[in-house]
């Protein structure tokens, strides 16, 4: 069988399978709350970014769906963030019985400590984590709204729960028009979605192996190190940048008390790498907060969770590479331990894949509209790392122009984890190498 | 001796006295047309875009600075131009001497045909290669500027000389305020410039090697190859991209007839490359084609010659090894040969540190100015590549904008040649090697 042999390409059909359903369902009259059928490619880019945990829209979701539209919206976004969980896990099995993926993927995989043994606790821990996260989530967000924001119960609910999944699976959906913004200075809101967002975007492999070894640094493995490190930095160098440069601006940072600048600065520092919710204003940045924001939005969060982007591991690889080129040294490493040349090629190539499709998609939408380029890049990168944030064009992009940002959603939600991957199943033991020979660069 | 130990290390201060020498020289009173001595930073501007041979302007050429202003102009980027090809063969000669360079480099060097013993026929043949290409060139162009535009003889022998050198050593600059605005009709005006131009964009050691092989690819090294065969697909890329796009921008070829739209676009494909003229207003550009040209900037020239950017060789080999990954190969490498790890390597950190620092650039000066962050790209990407095109705001630029920009100049010009490699000349024969651990990446 086809699908046994390779089963990572099943990834990208199931994922199909569930944004097919869920344009069906968003594509039903009573779907929307005008009891109309949204038009087919509103349904589609809605499904897709919903299951990509992406959060772009280009309708507003409180007022333009139904409750049915709602919830479809909900379940589509956790199916979405648990099948990628679900996925990772899956390699872990494939890596551990052997069904031919190629040795590196199931080095890596195996590395992070997801062997065929752990199956089921595996599974169980996906869920354990999923349930056990979000209803903590639900529960403080749905308290909070009900005892200061003036909801009623049931209302409170719904809304810390529809929070609470998409924190959890950074989907960045919310039920508000303006995200939440209108919890700019509610520590008690911003803090657990952050929380909840943090965690989880450090991926799979690093939750597991914090529960394995606790926070024994020695004990972690190299990807766990990189990615909580580098989480740290980028955090710090997101909170840092986006305080200086829109503490003055009277658009976002600039009207508010000190504290409340330092929440949303913090809590903007974190949205970029992948969450998507907003708390200010993003059309009102200046151009130096949207630069940061490329920059965070590319990288993303951690490997082999509901994260995208290029990942942590990913661009610390390449910096590390860089650091020991210009020391002169042997080796790339980081933390008293050398990089593969394998890994050094794959990061490359995942590095420039997204750079070329991002510019590719930008500047076809460029030719296809009036927008600003600095709008346009932020939309491709955005969708691309499934982060959701927007400067706000989303509705205004023309529809080849929302069917890229549909398919960069795709790609960049099943592409990192399977396109690559797939596309070099082929065996990698050619017995002719040819001769050696290199050329001037720079 | 210091420098007789690290010879790289002098270029750096070579390049600065040349530099300093300018400044005072454009900053005497009867350098300018007004008699008036030139602001100190707009004699150290002008300085550092003809030394590094990159020709963006803050005031206009013809009109601010007087006959002695603009000869020295032309004295700087000609010396300028001679330097970074005398440079690339001091290479070739320390690798044939054991000065102590590392190996590497070496080993590139000496590959690209440049030997010890070549030494003063190398000499020999830059500067013959310059008086020729420069002469022929130059008799070209006054001829037709005496001829068909109106022009005394002598105007048109200072014009065409201008035009000549300026082209030769890929500088950008004019004598006319619209640059070559005003050929953009006249193939014989053009045509020399754009051949100028392709043939030294092409580095020295192709030139060489062309030299000593004929046009025989199968006895070219591989350098050549890659430099030669990448160089025809980003003109070609290049020229189709531009003339499909601006067919008809009222602000570029939308007017012209066929034959021009033609012309013009194979023009712009060149330019961008590192050259810097204009025969079309680069202001009136579409966004897509912003793209086109932020691409092919950054990507540049061919190395060891006066162009700029990260090179074609590098950009290739990137190219190579991210589709040999893709495809599943052991090896990366191109026209059956494989690159060595090192290369790969070195190629990686040449292309991340020339983004970072545009990034980085962009950003700072997108925080100190009002200016739109597409145009700010443009002249960041444009004076790290020494490339000297610009959409009109280098004048515009706060005075540490414009400081940033000739830090670009100055690094995009010696960094690539030399401060990596002074950075990495310490020993890379360390003898314990870090273990070997990988991670997921993607
Ligand atoms: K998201
Ligand atoms: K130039």
């Amino acid at each position: 069988m086809l699908g046994l042999r390779n089963p990572i390409r099943l990834i990208p059909a199931l994922f199909l399978c569930a944004i097919a359903v869920g344009t069906l369902l968003l594509s039903l009259p009573f779907a929307t709350a005008q009891e109309t059928s949204a038009p087919i490619l509103t349904a589609f880019f809605t499904s897709t970014s919903a299951v990509s945990v992406t959060g772009l829209i280009v309708v507003d979701t409180p007022t333009y769906w139904s409750v049915f539209g709602q919830v479809t919206i909900l379940v589509l976004f956790q199916i979405g963030g648990f099948g990628i969980m679900t996925a990772a896990t899956m390699f872990g099995l494939m890596a551990g019985r052997g069904f031919g993926l190629r040795q590196r993927m199931a080095t890596q995989v195996e590395r992070s400590r997801l062997e065929s043994g752990d199956a089921v606790s595996v599974l169980k821990l996906v869920l354990a984590i999923t349930i056990i996260v979000e209803g903590v989530v639900a529960i403080a967000l749905a308290t909070r709204m009900w005892l200061f924001h003036g909801m009623t119960p049931a209302e409170a609910a719904w809304d810390g729960l529809f929070h609470a999944v998409s924190a959890f699976n950074n989907a960045g959906f919310s039920t508000h028009s303006d995200s939440v913004m209108g919890y700019q200075n509610d520590v008690y809101i911003l803090g657990p979605i952050m929380c909840a967002v943090i965690l989880t975007a450090l991926g799979f492999p690093v939750m597991q192996d914090i529960r394995a070894n606790g926070f024994s640094w020695r004990r972690w493995s190299l990807h766990t190190k990189i990615t909580v490190a580098g989480t740290g930095a980028l955090l710090l160098f997101g909170f840092v940048s986006i305080l200086v440069a829109e503490w003055n601006n009277p658009a976002t940072l600039g009207p508010m008390a000190i504290g409340s600048k330092v929440l949303n600065a913090a809590f903007h520092s974190v949205m970029p790498r992948t969450a998507g919710f907003n708390s200010l204003d993003v059309g009102g940045f200046h151009d130096e907060t949207l630069m940061v924001n490329y920059l965070l939005m590319f990288i993303g969060g951690g490997s082999a969770g509901t994260a995208g982007g290029i990942k942590v591991t990913t661009f610390f690889v390449i910096f590390a590479i860089v650091l020991s080129e210009v020391r002169g040294r042997r080796d790339a490493g980081i933390f008293n331990r050398r990089f593969g040349s394998a890994l050094e090629r794959q990061s490359l190539s995942v590095a420039v894949m997204a750079a070329a499709l991002i510019l590719a998609s930008t500047t076809y939408i460029a030719s296809i509209s009036e927008l600003a380029l600095q709008d346009i890049l932020f939309e491709t990168i955005s969708a691309f790392a499934t982060v959701g944030l927007s400067t706000g064009i989303t509705a205004d992009l023309p529809p080849t122009g929302q069917l890229v940002i549909i398919a960069l959603m795709f790609v960049g939600r099943v592409g990192t984890i399977t396109v690559a991957t797939a596309l070099a199943l082929e065996a990698r033991d050619r017995s002719y190498r040819y001769p050696e020979e290199n050329v001037i660069v720079g």
